[in-house]
């Protein structure tokens, strides 16, 4: 019998999983356990507050080194009439951390004391003297520190949720503990299921699907505090499933099953659990995850994960972590929000809570977002994403220029670091990219193409345009380009790459072809780059030159993005042929044909060209390293003028 | 011989440790390691770049639950005009994550088919029909997931240098790694010396040091990715030192000495460093802590700790850290700042770069910042303290009102988060920052007095102050202050308890004191409150009651700023008898005379008493459990009007 999904609102999920808990009596700290007080105690949670046992200092302490005195004795010495306090009854040497002794109450540091022999005479045995000179009076509990100073036996030093830190652990020693609650860790099953998954490492063969959600989820739960088991790869097989949770539900405080948590024909999840026990939602109104299950089997929460990695991650970020918290005593995770600019129209479905992966940073005086790759498989996404946007239900997205919260990943210092380059992607920028995430700074690169690198630098939402953009009248780049859309922006245009264009093509060059004409006469599936891209100005500038029409080019309308895509394209076999660069075709050992050579520059605007920001951008382009790099890179040649 | 203390700038003691480094050929990344690809590499360092091996997806695969198609054969389905594709030759059932078959470019989601039977019938078996009917055409690659679509084979996937989160280690799998090169971790020697010192746990004499500095420097190193080991403790013996340091500089990468960095008596570090090897810094103008040490042996740096706890704590993030993080390859830590307003005038030495403990939080529309206590062995300030103001070189502090950087150790999100409360502390404030801890709210008390309770919210610098203060002519508490000093600032009063104030005395009270006369005719030592605090208010009512002068009270102005801290007081014999509530007194295991109660209230301005800020504030005060612990405190009575 299928299971249908029902797509309850997010917020309403969430309060059928709390209840539940409630119900079963897990809405608290799971349990306490007491460890040793050292350095592993670092990031554990508090699971009772720390009162202290004793105070710190424990006794009066001289805070210098210098002599114990009575403060009264010290009365009327000055500069010019000074006083002499004979060792033993008036004063008494002590060193930094030693007790006051007891008919005493102030202390003169050594510095400000001169040492007598029996004589009288200056003596150099500073701290054994017969007695001191002093020139000035000394207040009562002058360098003192006094019993208490820093903790008072019984006070509150630490409340119960507290994560611990350093200085924290120091402060538990310092009032009398050698051991600390800390809540115990919550136990977590991670069940990944697919009869189409394979192991991390195995060879791959057309269908498979690594599985690495289990790791993924892991490492969130390991992140989040609690401890992960990860068990082995069950096929699509409802008693095989329905086994290995009841396995898992023995042992464990909560079970992540991933996935087979949709409608499909092989989607188990949903069935199991209502076998083994309760299922309270099948479907959540959010994006990325929808089909997501929340039930209890066993008194134990169960919670059916998506199948797509990034689904499957936010998952965790909006149902599991903030468990994790109420077991561990601590406040959920809430990520630091700044407000920023949206650079683009950005659609939500008005039904569904959905989360928007953004790449954030400072542009000048403005906080930008832009958002990243939207779908569910896309890993990657998640790996560039600085925060999150949050379109809530009822909304249906937002437009460019609007302000957005962004729900940060990094710190703010992090954004502070970071440069937008926009425009037409190259190779040489990963590895810039590369060498600046040393210097400091961090390279975040949007692919639009060339133009929509200008028009990017004109509405100020980069540091940077990457542009090869060929002006068909003059043979000239970029130059035209510049003066007609940056007429307010005065920049600098710095040449990076001499780097070929050419045909992209499968191995071993199936159909001969040497030229655009042959791609044209061959009648085979050619795959173009975006309008506005650098590549597509060159392709439509020679298709002029030989007098041909876009039309006849097949697949003229059929677009990718990067010179990877295009590459991509070629080889799976979805087209025949693309232009672009020598590298993205080395990169999926293709085949290429090489036909122009090409100016690659960073058109940068003068305000940013001197700033610190950009600073290491320019000593990485100067390094030798990064010069050799580039000149091994097939078809690139370094920019000199 | 003595060595003395040359103190140099902050920033030469870092130049030349930087530059020793270099020297040595250690200012750059230590090793490399493969570790595994599981959950452990949380965390971990990146010391090479990643570039995928494998795309992903590696092939063209279906994006949805549906039926393979050629998009062309879709062309003019409509609602009205269906078309009907054949199974095998025109349509394939496909799962999510299915290949897509070579001859086809589009997926149509089952949801949008009709399955039909071999008659052209409607079937329920909608994964295996002989034909399916379509009422919409498809574009061409529609619900699939292009090869490539996430990661391309040779792209940039991490930069080296890049810290692993969850879904870097997904990222990683996705791109076909098994293991991640990642720095090795740092060793790091931490030595404690000292005679005076004695290990956590100890029953303390008179005179006994707990040492837990090496176990807070252990957490950081923990902390910022180091592998710590702590030696036992060393007695002052130069001889045992210099081996004991010798033996550590054998297996470790760096040697944090701890403390004997002074130049004292018993101060052998920079002696051991100048035997063993080269002594670069012996002094660095930066507060808290002025004894630093740098050296070189066998080519290891060695640091000497001050023995401060907050001194050695501050060291190892000035210079520590930042070593680490070379080591490791990853940027060092940079704190988020937030501009804040001074609370208080804060002086700071010309001569040394300052960095100042605070406490810091909105209130209102103000983000502020409080000095904390500065005393370099009151760890308790560093586990209280929200950030730091670093006071450069070559300033002398800020005033009042002034704006100031805050280099924050919290998030703002906990920031936010804070109430603040000032005015004259009690001891259920404790009960209530316990329990606010587990509602997602962070209690901040500051004691200065209720009088400077009552003038900071007048100020905007509090959300509420704990206050009372007895009217002599009335016998009221708190309303009258409250019309005289926040005309313009409307509040509620919040009847929390009355407590009794009494007499804290020794064990079995040897003088046998009774009432202030007593104190007054016996003519012992008593300790006062600090001006403006409610208990002094309290004091000089009935002192002016008995008709006794100030003058009278052997004491009267020796100052304490807590109960608390009359009680340490007289626990330690620096006083015979203070002012002060019981449960003060039961504190330190003291007597207590009960002579007076009064009414502890707290002070809320309007703006704040509805604020969702507040209102866990008023839940804990409800709650039973909070009643009945105050309802145990010996001397309190939960304060019903």
């Amino acid at each position: 019998m299928p299971l249908y999904l029902h797509d309850i609102p997010l917020d309403k999920a969430k309060a059928a999983l709390k209840e539940a808990l409630q119900n079963a009596d897990l809405w608290r700290v799971l349990g306490k356990e007491n460890i040793p007080l050292d350095e592993n105690a670092l990031g554990r949670i508090l699971a009772e507050p720390i009162w202290a046992k004793v105070s710190s200092p424990h006794y009066h302490a001289s805070a210098m080194d210098g002599f114990a005195v009575r403060a009264k004795d010290t009365g009327g010495a000055t500069l010019t009439a000074p006083l002499t306090l004979q060792i033993g009854e008036q004063a008494q040497y002590v060193d930094t951390g030693d007790p006051l002794p007891e008919e005493f109450n102030a202390v003169i540091m050594i510095e400000e004391t001169e040492a007598l022999d029996a004589n009288g005479e200056i003596t150099s045995a500073i701290r054994e003297p017969k007695s001191i000179r002093i020139r000035a009076s000394v207040a009562p509990w002058k360098h003192v520190r006094p019993l208490g100073e820093d903790i008072v036996a019984t006070q509150l030093v630490l409340p119960a949720g507290h994560i611990l830190r350093p200085a924290d652990l120091g402060a538990i020693a310092a009032s009398g503990h050698t051991e600390i609650p800390v809540a115990r860790k919550p136990r977590v099953a991670i069940l990944p299921t697919g009869t189409e998954l394979v192991e991390i490492g195995s060879e791959l063969k057309r269908g498979d699907i690594l599985e690495y959600n289990s790791l993924v989820l892991a490492a969130q739960i390991k992140k989040w505090g609690g401890i992960a088991t990860r068990f082995p790869i069950t096929i699509d097989d409802f008693d095989l499933i329905s086994q290995r949770v009841a396995e898992a539900a023995r042992d464990h405080d909560l079970i992540l099953l991933n996935a087979g948590s949709s409608a499909g024909a092989e989607d188990f999840s949903a069935g199991v659990v209502e076998k083994l026990g309760t299922l309270l939602v099948h479907g959540v109104a959010v994006r990325p995850g929808h089909p997501v299950i929340i039930g209890m089997i066993d008194n134990k929460p169960i919670i059916g994960m998506p199948g797509y990695p990034v689904s499957a991650a936010l998952t965790g970020e909006i149902f599991v972590e903030p468990m994790i918290a109420k077991w561990l005593g601590r406040a959920p995770i809430q990520l630091d929000t700044v407000k920023a600019t949206l650079t683009r129209k950005t659609t939500s479905s008005a039904g569904d809570d959905d989360y928007i992966r953004m790449a954030a940073g400072r542009v000048g005086e403005k906080m930008l977002a832009a958002p990243l790759n939207r779908g569910a498989g896309v890993i990657s996404s998640l790996v560039r994403a600085d925060g999150l946007a949050i379109m809530p239900r009822g909304t249906q997205g937002a437009e460019a220029g609007d302000m957005v919260d962004i729900h940060l990943y990094r710190t703010r210092a992090e954004l502070e670091k970071t440069i937008f380059c926009i425009g037409s992607h190259d190779m040489t920028l990963d590895l810039i990219a590369q060498y600046l995430s040393m210097r400091n700074r961090r390279l975040v690169s949007s692919n639009v193409g060339s133009l929509g690198g200008l028009v990017a630098l004109k509405r100020g939402e980069a540091h940077l345009a990457g542009s090869h953009l060929l002006d068909p009248e003059t043979g000239i780049y970029n130059d035209s380009y510049i003066a007609k859309y940056l007429t307010e922006t005065p920049v600098q245009q710095v040449m990076l790459v001499k780097r070929e264009q050419g045909l992209i093509l499968p191995r071993a060059n199936p159909k001969k072809l040497k030229s655009l004409e042959d791609v044209v006469s061959s009648g085979i599936q050619f795959v173009n780059r975006q309008r506005g891209a650098g590549t597509r100005v060159l392709l439509d500038y020679h298709l002029n030159l030989l007098g041909i029409a876009p039309e006849q080019v097949l697949g003229y309308n059929d677009e990718e993005f990067t010179h990877l895509g295009v590459a991509a394209a070629v080889a799976s076999g979805r087209a025949d042929c693309g232009l672009g660069i020598a590298a993205a075709a080395q990169a999926l050992e293709l085949d290429f044909v090489p036909l122009f050579q090409e100016r690659y520059e960073l058109i940068i605007p003068d305000i940013y060209f001197d700033s610190p920001l950009l600073a290491p951008l320019f000593e990485v382009i100067k390094t030798k390293e990064f010069r050799e790099t580039v000149a091994e890179m097939p078809g690139y040649e370094f920019g000199e003028e």
